[in-house]
C-alpha cells in the first residue's frame, strides 16, 4: 500500500467508523425510484446494482435500511401496452379501478420484485411488502374526482419493525388500504416520510434525479446543503421549489417535525451516493433539518 | 334455543374441540385458487369470502393457516388483453422472459393482492409473500424448451415460519427464483405439496372444483373418502386419475412420505368446507394417508 | 353428512369460534355443586361427568377455569353420622371448633378430592387447594356467635395464577384463614365471586339446581336472561331474590362491579350447560352485568 | 458477649455456613408424623411448633424442603368415633371403600391442614398436596384382600417441581390414585422414600420418636450413626430391625440405591433435631449410605 | 454433642439463619486495611486469612460483600526505599505526580493483589479493581497545594454491580480518575462511605483497630454501641472524636444518611469479628444509625 | 469532496465493510507493548493515544477487542530505582519474591493503569485484569533456578468473556497465581497466544516494533506477508527467527493450532496499524497460519 493510500484509508476509517456506530441499530428509510432509474436500460441496472450493494452494506454495519419505492415510468408503458388512455381532472391524473388494478400489479408484480430481486443476489435478506400487508398503511381517498389517488391516514409499522428485528430488509410498495380493504395508489415520496416519521427513524433518505435543492431555481450551483423546515416553507411559498419537488421536500419536513433526525435528498444515479453520505463528514446533497 | 338445537349444539362442540386441541399450534398449508374459483364473478367474490373467514377461525383457534395460491384464468385474460399469444411446445406452455413478467404481475399484483385483502378485511392478518422473498423458494427450469417453467428445488421455511411464529398468515405467490436471481414460475399444487413437507405441517388442503379423487373416471359416486399413496401410483398408472388431478395427488402424496399426517383434495365451492373438514369426525373429499 | 346437519354444523362452528377466541387466556370461575349435585347417586355421578369434560373442554380452547366448590349435604352427612347436633343463632348455623373440623375434613378431604379426581381422569390437570394454601384467603370471623363461620377478608390469588400459568386447573375448598392461622368456613358462592373480583375473571359462572332468577317469584317462565345490578337490589329488596339465591346474586353483583365482564347463575343439572352458554350467543340462565 | 459463647458462636457459625452453602438450592425430603407427634396434646403442638420453624429456617438458608406425613393415630380415632371397627387380614389392617373415605378425609382434610398452618404461621409458604393432585403419585392395590391399600407405581414430580420453583414448601397427604382415578391409602414412609428418589433429594429425613437404628434390639446404646445398605439387609435377615422400623429403613435404601446422598432416621421429639442435623458435622440419629 | 452444646449450637442457628436471610442478596462493603493488618507479619497473615474465610462465607450465605482496602503503611515503606521524602503542607501529606505513581503500584499492584490472592484461595471468587476502571470513581483535586489528593465527585456503580451479579467478589483499591483522565489518590474510609451510598448498601462496615467509637476519649471502657448521625456531629464538635476516627464517623454518617441502614466501626484484629457481627443480635463494636 | 476523494472514500468504505460484518462479535487478542513503546516519552504517548482511538474504534463496530501488554522496561527502571541487581542463570533473569513483587507493581499498578487510563479516555470501556482475578490464569514454575518465572498451565477465559459480554475491554497484566496462591510472572507473547486460543479467538495481533518477520535477517526487504506453522518451525530451525521473536512467533503458531483463525505481527509504531490490517485486503506485517 502507497504511504498516500495508507494515510487516506486510516483517515476513511477513523472518520467512518464513529458515524457506523452512532447509526448501528438506527432505522433508515430510503426512498428509491422513479427519475433515480432514469437512463438507458444498461444504466437502470447499473444503478439498481449499486443500490442494491449500499443496503447490503448498511446492513452490515448493523443499521436497519427500509426502501420504499415508486414506479411512474413503469405504470405508464403498461398502461400503453394496454390501450389505457389516462385521463386527468385539473391537470392531476385519474385512478379508476383499471388504473388502480394496472398500478399494483406494476408495483408490487413487477418493481418491488426487481428491486427485491437485487438485493437478494448478496443473500435472503429482502422481503417485498405493499401498504395493504398486516394493515400497514391506512388510506383514503384524496379527492373523489381523482378515483383511488389515496392520502396516507396511518401507519402502523409493527409488521415493518417485525422483519426489522428479524435482520430482514423490508422493501415497500406504495399502496394503501382503507378499513373496507379498497387499495389505494399513494405518491412515493409521501410515503417514505410517513413510514420515517412512524418507525422514528434516524434518517429519511430520498435518492432522485438532481443533486439537491436549489436556492436558486436557474443555478444549479445554488444547491443548499442545508435546509431548515422554515426555509423550506419559505422557498415554495415564493416558488423557487416547485412542481415535483414539493411533495420531496415536503415529506423530509413532516419526517423531521415528526423526530426524524435529518432528511436527506440526493441524486441516485452516482454510485454509492447512500454510503458516502451516510458514513463521511461532508455527506452530498441537500439535508433538511428541524430547526 | 329449541331443545333439538341444544343437543346438536352440545354435540358439536364437543365433537370440535378435541379436534381444536389436536391441531393447536399445527400448521394447515391450503392451497386455494384456479378451479375452486370458476363460476361467476358473483359467485368467485362470495366464494373468496367464505374462504377468507374459515382461514380467520382456523387462526382463531390457535392453528396456523398457510395459504398457497395460483391464477391461471387471471394470466390469460391478461395476456389476451396485452395480445399475446400463447406457444406451446409438446402440448406445454412456454413461459418466455414477457410471459413470465406478465405471470409476475398477475400472481403477485393481482390475485395475492386479493387473497390478503379479502382475509385482512378480519384484522391485520395476512402477508403476502412470493418465494422470491428473503430466498424462500429456490427453483429451477424444468426443460428450457419450455422457458422460465420451474421445478422446485429447495424451500427454505425461516421467512414463513417467522411470519406464523407472529400470528401471522402468509398468503403465498408461486413463483420461485434460482440463485442468479431469475424468476420462474412453478405449478401451485406442487409448490403447496413442497412448503407442507418442509414446514413440517399437520395437514395440507387442495380446494379445487371436484369433491374428491373418483376410483372409476365416470361415476361421480366413486369419490375415495381415503386414498393410500399405493392406490395413488396405481390409479396414475391405470389411467384412472389424469390431467389436472395428476399434479395435485402427486403433491398429496410427496407431502405425507415428507411426514405431513394427511393431505385432503375437497370442493372449494362449498361454504365453509375447510372448517367443516377440519373439526368433525366424518369430514369431506378425499383424504390421502401414507400407509 | 346430511345436507342438513351440514349447515347446522357449519353454523355452530362459525358462531362459536368467535367466543372460543375472545375466551382464550381468559379466566373463568365456575362455582359448583350444593344443589347442583341434588338427585340421586347416580344422576350427581353423572352430574359430576359431564361438568368435569366441559372444564376439561374450556381448558382445551385456552380458557382458564378455576373451580370453586360447596358441599353443604356432605357437611351435614358426616355430622349426623358423627352424632353431632347442628346449633343454630337466630337461625344461623353455629360452627364451633369440632363442626369447623368436620367442615373442613369434608370440604377439603372428601368433595375436592372427589372434584379433583372427575377431572383428573381426563389427564393430570385439576390441583385441589384450599384457602389456607400459600396464605390464599383471608378471613374473619363474621359473628362471633356463630363461631367460626367466616366471611372473606382479603384474596391473594398469587397461587391460583401460579396454577394457572402452568397449565393446571385449580379446584378450591372455600375454607379460610386468620393472620393467626384459625380456620374458618366461608359461603361457596362468596368465595368465588370473590375469587373471580380478585383475578379479573372474564366470567363467573353458579351452576345451581333452578334455571335462572325469576322476575316473579312464583312463576317458572319468568326467569330474566339479564340482569343489572341496580335491578338486582331491587329484586332483593321487594323481596322477589330471597333466602339462598341472595348470597348468589351478591356475588354475581360483587364480582361485575369489580370488573368481571359477566355473572352467570345457570341449572348445573342440564348436561353441557356451562359450554352452551360460553359458546353461542344464545346463552342460558341469567347473566348479570354492570349497568 | 462472653469470650466462650463469642468463640463457641464463631465456631457454629464457621462450621454451618459451609454446610448451607453445599445444601442451598437441594431438595430434602422430611418425613413427619405419627410417632414424631406422640404425647400429650401441649407436647405435640410443641413439637410441630418447633418442626415448622426448621422447615421455615431451612428455607430462609435457600434449601427446598418437602414435607411428607402421615397420620396413623387420628386416623383410628375418627373410626373410633364413627363406630367403625377396624378388620384385619392375616395381621394387616382392611383398607375398604368407607375406610377409604375416612382415611383420606383425615390425612387431606385433617392432618395435612395442621401441619400448613403450622407453617405458614411463618409466612404463606405451604401448600397442600395429595398424590392424587396433576397426576402426582400413580398407585396400584398391593392385596386385593387388602382393600385399598396401595403400593407406589410412580411419581410424576413435576407439581412438586413447579411449586418449589415458586418458593413454596409442597406439604404431602399419601394417597395415590392409580389410572382410572381410584385412590389408594399408601404407608408415608414408603411415598417418602419414592417421592426423594424421584426428585433426586440431597437428603430424606425420617423424624420418628427413637433415636435411631439400633444393632442390639435391646440395647439403647448401640444406635448406629452410619449404616450402609448391605448392613440393614442383614439387620433384616437377623431380625434385628423388626416391624415399623422395616418400612422406614427401606424407605431410606431405596432412597440412597437411587441416588439420594444419605437417609436419615432421627428423633423428631427433640427441639430444632432436623436443624442440628443438617448443620453440624457431628449429625444425630442413624445415616444410610449407600455403600 | 452434650446436651449443653446441643443448646447452643441449635441457639445459635435458630438466631443466625433469619440473619442470613435478610441479608441474603444484600450487599455489605466492608473496609479493610490499614490499622487493621497492624502487628507482626505473622500476625497481619492470619488476620488476612481469617478476614478472607468471613468474607468467603458471607458470600456463601448469598450475601453480597464488596471489599474496600487502603494501605498507608506499605505506601510508606516503598517511598522510604526509593528514597522519597513525604512533603506536608499544613501538616497534611503532599502527593505529587512521582508519589502518585508510587501510591498506585502499592495499592493496585501489591496490596489489592494480596487481598484477591487470600480470598482466591478459597476458589475464583475476587476480582481487583481500581476507580479508574470502566469509569467507576470520578475524583477531584481536594486542594491545589496538596497535589493529586482527591475527593469522590461521582461514583458509578455499574461494574461493580456487574461483578455482584456474576457472583463475584470486587476488591477495591482506592484510586479515582477526573474526566482527563487524571488519577487521585483518595482516603480510604471515604470511598467505603460513597461506594456503600451509591450501591445502597445494606451494611457499612469499618474494620480497624480499636474495637469501637468512645464516648469518653480516654475510658476504653466508654465504646458506644451505637451512635446517631446527630450524636457524631456533637462528638466531633467537642473534640471527643478527633484524627483518624473523623474520616471514618463521617463514612459512616454519609451512608446512612444516602440509604444505608446501618454503618459499623469494629476491631477487625478480632477473629471472625465481621461474621459474628453479622449473624449475632448482639453484634460487636459502634453501630452507626440514621436517626 | 474532489472527485478523486469521493472515489477512493467510497473504494475504502466497500471494501471496509464486508471486514467489520465479518468481525463483529468476534474476538480479537492485541498485544501491546515492550518494544512497541519504544521511542523518546512524547513518541510512547503519541503510539498509546493512536493504539486506544484504534482499540476504540475497533470495539464501536462490534468487534470484541482483549487487549494483553507487558512492560519490561519499566520493570527495569523501578528495579535500578531500588537498587536491585539483577541476577542471570545461565542467561536467564532470576525472579526472585522481591522482584516479583516489583515485576507486580509495575505490572498491574503502573502499565495496566496506563492502558486502562488511554482507552477509557473515550468512555468508560476499559477494566484492568490480571492472570491472578478470578482464577483466570493458572501457572507453575518453569524453572526453580528462574525463581517465579511461570509458565501457563491454564487459562479459565470465563471472566474475560464475562466483561465482554458487558461491552467492557479487558486489559490484562499477565501475573499468573498457582493453586496455593503464589504468584509467576509470564511472557506477555504467551500468555497473548494462550488468551486468545482459550478464547477461540478470530485473530491475535502481536503489536511490535519491527515490520513482520524477515525469511533473510539481515534483509529488512525480505519480510513474509505469510508464513505457515511449519515454515515457523523451519525458519526457528536454521536460525532465521531467533531471539525475542521467538516467543512471539510460537505464540503465533499456538494460537492458530488451536484454532485461530490467523496471528499477526506489525509494526505497532505506525499510527493506526491495527485498523488498517484489520479493514483492508492487503494488510500489514507478517499473517500467520495453520497451513
Amino acid at each position: 500500500m502507497s504511504a498516500a493510500n495508507y494515510e487516506l484509508t486510516a483517515e476513511v476509517l477513523t472518520e467512518a467508523i464513529p458515524f457506523m456506530r452512532r447509526f448501528a441499530g438506527k432505522v433508515v428509510v430510503v426512498k428509491y425510484g422513479g427519475n433515480a432509474l432514469a437512463g438507458t436500460e444498461g444504466e437502470e441496472e447499473e444503478a439498481l446494482r449499486s443500490f442494491a450493494e449500499d443496503v447490503v452494506l448498511m446492513r452490515s454495519v448493523g443499521m436497519l435500511p427500509v426502501v420504499v419505492h415508486g414506479g411512474g415510468p413503469q405504470i405508464g408503458e403498461l398502461m400503453q401496452r394496454l390501450g389505457m388512455t389516462p385521463r386527468f381532472v385539473d391537470g392531476l391524473r385519474v385512478t379508476d379501478a383499471e388504473t388502480l388494478e394496472v398500478v399494483r400489479m406494476v408495483l408490487v408484480g413487477k418493481v418491488n420484485r426487481e428491486v427485491v430481486g437485487a438485493i437478494n443476489r448478496h443473500g435472503p435478506l429482502a422481503v417485498g411488502l405493499s401498504g395493504e400487508d398486516a394493515g400497514f398503511i391506512t388510506a383514503e381517498a384524496r379527492d373523489e374526482a381523482l378515483g383511488f389517488v389515496g392520502d396516507v391516514v396511518g401507519v402502523d409499522p409493527t409488521i415493518v419493525r417485525r422483519l426489522l428485528s428479524e435482520g430482514l430488509v423490508p422493501v415497500i410498495a406504495t399502496i394503501g388500504a382503507d378499513v373496507a380493504g379498497q387499495a389505494y395508489n399513494i405518491n412515493a415520496d409521501t410515503v417514505a416520510g410517513a413510514i420515517a416519521a412512524a418507525l422514528w427513524a434516524q434518517k429519511l433518505v430520498l435518492l432522485t434525479d438532481v443533486s439537491g435543492v436549489r436556492r436558486d431555481r436557474d443555478d444549479p450551483g445554488s444547491v443548499a446543503s442545508e435546509l431548515s423546515v422554515a426555509e423550506i416553507d419559505e422557498l415554495i411559498a415564493d416558488g423557487t421549489i416547485s412542481e415535483g419537488m414539493i411533495p420531496k421536500v415536503e415529506a423530509c419536513a413532516h419526517a423531521v417535525r415528526a423526530g426524524v433526525s435529518s432528511a436527506h435528498i440526493l441524486d441516485g444515479r452516482v454510485a454509492h451516493a447512500l454510503l458516502v453520505e451516510l458514513f463521511t463528514e461532508e455527506g452530498l446533497g441537500t439535508m433538511v433539518v428541524d430547526r
